[in-house]
């Protein structure tokens, strides 16, 4: 061989409902890659292991990276680092995520949200290389964001929770009270998936484009859109996760925050390009996997 | 002399009614102070000029950091980097801020805007010490946001907006359509001191702590700090300018922002805490100019 090995790692997105695993060391180098349905802790978390372990007996890997659904703990001081903690997702909680890794492979391991992990895969290769300030959006079952901020992954006092702003919300044009049950009425339950499930009682891929339900949905993406927008002054929104697969509904989005903005002008900047502002995750459904195995590679310094 | 000089730091406050300008090293070392209103650009920059070239001629400073109203152009890489932009304060459009100090006073010269500039003050030596994460908002005329990201002031797009965020608005309950010219009723159109005086008829400040007017306040408030909350996930916030000195005022946001965070998990850690997590500033009326110093300081790499 000429050259030397590359540097490989692997990355794990752990969702809510599947997880997918990788091996390699960016979108155009995929050297491995499995995925399964998210069952008890032991099944789904032995079957990742299972293929790595296999891969590694060929192959070192570097580093393990995982974005993961939560909340987690990220505080590296505490003595629960790395677990999932008071997951709604049943058997869950207190599931010791990066401690299991280590023991099990014998390899350094590096963990974040699921959104952060989108965030971070678009940020490396997607559609948020090269900027300091940019936020991640996933518009599925429920609504979640993460970002970068001065060109670091956003972490707080707990993770940042963008699905549960509040929002204006017109009781008399629409009497829904919301699906959130914390809230109610929050971003998330006005306009989530499992918001438009339960206002509508059908899946959101079932509702047709001509209904109703997409109009009263962009003005409800777009006033969180520009909430954000205000707060953090991002150079440019990502909206991901599965409601934004339906066609037309992003236009409808563009449009809704336009007249949002409209006439404020430090908004001006943006307003003539709103296209190349709130767009579309590149890298599709590999955001995250691929967020975790950047993630992996920072962890290592392994920057090549 | 046993000593060496000390390094010494000029700041300005450019605010929107008043100028504060002041020399020193610190809160506990301030040598020289001076305030006086704020009317034209040639007669306050002028005012500005004088006091710090007067100081000059007997002591040398290393530099100078001004945090100004706005809009203000921070790109360093704009042709009008330190200059107002479009602000609605009739005759500051286009005055070069940073040209004019850095050609009178031959000194570097440090921008950013009031809030990041109280915000800075008060992470240096005040309230927010040694925490990574931080809002600091000023509830004045207009609301206003600054703070801390991952240990670096935030900057985007454009600056920071968030008395623009979009919260909810029962029209039933109170029937006032809010004071922003752009907005309506965004969180600036409904809790601002503007928005108390056009809707009650009188100065906040003229305003009976038994008024109703407080407690619609202190809902709206907390309204924004839940959403600013649940965006940035701060260690703390900060509540600052003229309305938050009423009595009772930051009490009453307490309870709350208590409230609407209520069943949340992820905010359980805050919760019995309120009073540490949503604080006033340390450094009074002083966080803006000392945080232009602060500004200065780290402008020359002078950390001692």
């Amino acid at each position: 061989m000429k050259d030397k090995l590359p540097k490989l790692y692997g990355g794990i997105e752990g969702g809510g409902t599947k997880f997918i695993c990788a091996i390699g060391t960016g979108p155009e180098d995929i050297r491995g890659r499995v995925q399964f349905p998210t069952t008890t802790p032991a099944e789904t978390i032995g079957k990742a292991r299972d293929f790595f372990q296999h891969y590694i007996q060929r192959v070192p890997l570097k580093a393990l990276g995982i974005v993961s659904f939560g909340p987690l703990d990220l505080d590296k001081r505490s003595p629960t680092y790395g677990y999932v903690i008071n997951t709604p997702k049943a058997g869950w909680t207190d599931v010791n995520l990066v401690g299991t890794f280590q023991d099990a492979l014998k390899l350094p391991v590096a963990i974040d949200t699921d959104v952060n992990g989108a965030a971070f895969g678009e940020w490396t290769w997607g559609a948020a290389r090269g900027l300091n300030n940019f936020i991640y959006l996933t518009i599925g079952t429920g609504i979640g964001g993460g970002g970068i901020v001065n060109r670091q992954l956003m972490h707080g006092l707990v993770h940042p929770e963008m699905g549960h702003i509040r929002i204006p919300h017109d009781l008399n044009r629409d009497p829904f009270t919301g699906s959130c049950p914390f809230h109610g009425d929050c971003w998330e339950g006005l306009a989530s998936g499992a918001s438009l499930e339960k206002r509508w009682g059908k899946q959101p891929e079932e509702i047709p484009a001509d209904h109703p339900a997409w109009t009263l949905e962009a003005g409800y993406l777009a006033l969180g859109v520009v909430n954000l927008f205000y707060t953090l002054s991002p150079q440019r929104i990502i909206l991901g996760g599965g409601v934004l697969k339906t066609a037309g509904l992003l236009p409808a989005i563009h449009r809704e925050v336009k007249n949002l903005l409209h006439n404020y002008l430090s908004s001006v900047k943006i307003i003539g390009k709103i296209d190349h502002y709130l767009v579309s995750p590149q890298l599709g459904d590999m955001s995250g996997v691929l967020g975790a195995i950047a993630l992996a590679r920072q962890f290592t310094n392994g920057i090549s």
